[in-house]
Formats: C-alpha cells, sequence, structure tokens
C-alpha cells in the first residue's frame, strides 16, 4: 500500500476513512497521513490546506449523489416522467442516505456547509438539468415555459424541503410525501400542464 | 413589581429577558423566577416544566411574526398582489430579524426547533391563510386551481427556501431575491395566471 503512488484518490479515499471513524470534528490531515503511510506534507502536496482536503471530500460526496441525475436528464421520451424520476432520484439519493447512515450523512453535510463554492458549483449544474429537461418538454411540446432554465432553477428552489439536509428534521415526518405531491402538482401546473 | 399578580405574560417577558441575556443553553426557570421575585415553584404552577416555558415563549415569537399575515390574508380586493403581499411580509419578517438581530434570531429558533407541536400549528395557520388567499382569487376569478388549500400548503412549502430558518446561511446570498422572483413566477403559472 505504501508503495502505490499517492494520488488524490487515494488520500481521497482515507479522509473518508477518516471522517468515518473520528467525526468531522476531530478528523485532521495527520490520520490520513498516517493512515497512507506518507508524511502531512505529502498530503499538503496534493491538497494546500485541511480545508481544500474537506471541500474534496464534500465534492465527490455530492458527485456521488449527483451521479444517476445526470443519466436521467439525458434520456430521451416524455418530460414529465423524466422530471419526476429526475426529482424522486434526487428526493430520495438524500432522504435515503440520512434515514439509513444518519451519522455518515451529518458528517458529509457538515462538510458541504463549509464549503460554499463547492455547494455553489453543485447546485448550479442540477439547476440547469432541470431546465435541460424543461427545455426538451417545451420543444416536445410537454410543457409551455417561457425560459427553462430560469424555472429549473425555480423548480429546483421549489422542492428544497424534500433534497435540502436543512430540512433533515422534517423528513420524518409523516406528512412529508402528500406535502411533495402537491408541490409537485403545483410544479406541473406551473409548467403548463394542463389539470 | 413583586405585588403584581403573576400572569403568564409576566413570565414569559422575564423568560424572553432571560433568554436574550443568557442565552437558550443557560437560560432557566431559576433566573425566570429571580427576576419576578418569586419562587420557582410558582412558575411551575403556570408552566409545568421548562420545556413547556420553553415552547411557549417559542409560540409567542411565532405569533409576533405571524401578526400582519392574517390581516393581509383577511383583505379584500385583487388576489395576486394580496398573495405577494403575504408572502413578502412572511420572508421580510424572516430574514430582516436574521439580519438584524442575528443572535436574538438564533436563539428563538433554537427554541421553536426544540417544540415540534408549536411549529406545527403555526406552519397549518400559515398555510390556511394562503388557502384562504388563493380560494379567494378563484372565487374572484384571479386563479384557477383545483384545491385551493392543498395548493396553499404546496405555495408555502415551495418557498420554504425564503423563509424557513432552516436556510439563513442562504439569505446573505446576493442571488436570494433573484431566486425568489423565479419561483413567484413559477407559483403565479401553476396559479392558472396568464403568462
Amino acid at each position: 500500500m505504501a508503495d502505490a503512488p499517492l494520488t488524490p484518490d487515494r488520500i481521497l479515499e482515507a479522509a473518508e476513512d477518516a471522517l468515518r471513524r473520528f467525526g468531522p470534528a476531530k478528523a485532521n490531515v495527520v490520520d490520513v497521513a498516517r493512515a497512507l503511510n506518507v508524511s502531512h506534507g505529502s498530503v499538503y502536496r496534493h491538497f494546500p490546506s485541511k480545508a481544500a482536503l474537506r471541500g474534496a471530500v464534500a465534492e465527490r460526496w455530492l458527485a456521488r449523489l449527483a451521479e444517476p441525475l445526470a443519466e436521467i436528464a439525458a434520456e430521451r421520451g416524455p418530460a414529465q416522467p423524466r422530471l419526476r424520476r429526475w426529482l424522486d432520484a434526487l428526493c430520495d439519493a438524500k432522504q435515503s442516505r440520512a434515514r439509513d447512515e444518519p451519522e455518515l450523512f451529518t458528517t458529509y453535510y457538515q462538510l458541504a456547509l463549509e464549503a460554499d463554492e463547492v455547494v455553489r458549483a453543485h447546485v448550479n449544474a442540477l439547476a440547469v438539468q432541470l431546465g435541460e429537461i424543461i427545455a426538451d418538454g417545451v420543444g416536445r411540446g410537454d410543457f409551455t415555459v417561457a425560459d427553462p432554465f430560469r424555472t429549473g432553477r425555480a423548480v429546483f428552489d421549489a422542492t428544497s424541503r424534500f433534497h435540502n439536509p436543512a430540512h433533515l428534521a422534517e423528513w420524518n415526518d409523516p406528512e412529508i410525501k402528500t406535502d411533495f405531491e402537491g408541490v409537485w402538482l403545483l410544479i406541473l401546473s406551473g409548467l403548463g400542464v394542463p389539470r
């Protein structure tokens, strides 16, 4: 292991492992270096600061969460069920992880809160995917919307309660699915889908 | 002061004062009793537990925030500008207090997080007010919506990012107003207002 080249990926894996074991408050670069059997200077050659390393871990987590979404956005066929699948996949990726691995979820969420720019890029990329689905839906005659990309952002924002971990405590609410259906109907109507 | 009758209101004022001075982690019933020059048993006669007292403080805070909203909901006239005034008033009540008195806002928010039932009742009351505005709008021919009260709840949820203190950290984002306008346009369209 110690002889394998020290790549950013290996460092990130060791960092995730340290975070799982010690939690976000205690895990540090020394733990990561020790696990990799390298000096902490070697880690800093790849990530110039602890904040940069934590930001990169948050970025990888968000990328994993978002992976299935880009595929759904790129599918073809009727836009309405695709939009729904995309939103379900996003909400489920967040809610199921929060339920199944609450400590780990909170750890990653804490890291994301510290990494403004990383989160902003993630949110923008997702809003653009929504814009693409909506633009495609307008082209197919499924939706009637003046500005698909602005609407994509609005759909992302309007569904925050169901995918933004700031609302973690509400995800156990027995009404959460009913509430989502209400917002979904409002969005469909907002996209010009006849009632 | 010590001779004035010990009313729930006087206890709540003393409790708010103690919270301002000592913060939510440290303020306790003994501080409240001392400020009122009564025994803590006297306080417990009105509020059976520290949690009940803190919940009542949260309830009063939410009631103050919501006060202007019921008036707007009860106004007459075109429903679209009324709906907008109502949403603006809610978002402004939260965002301006968070900006102007950040510590106090965080204190009250912390109390609200501990008082599930109080928050649920507050949210339900606000969603009903939205439902009333929308129902009135349907009656006036301003909106076209199948179920005004379900839609009211959906409008409340869809605007969470702009009024739920869970999103406090995002309220300084320079794009927050632009994002709100995007969601507002989506909602109007969802209410059947022609573009």
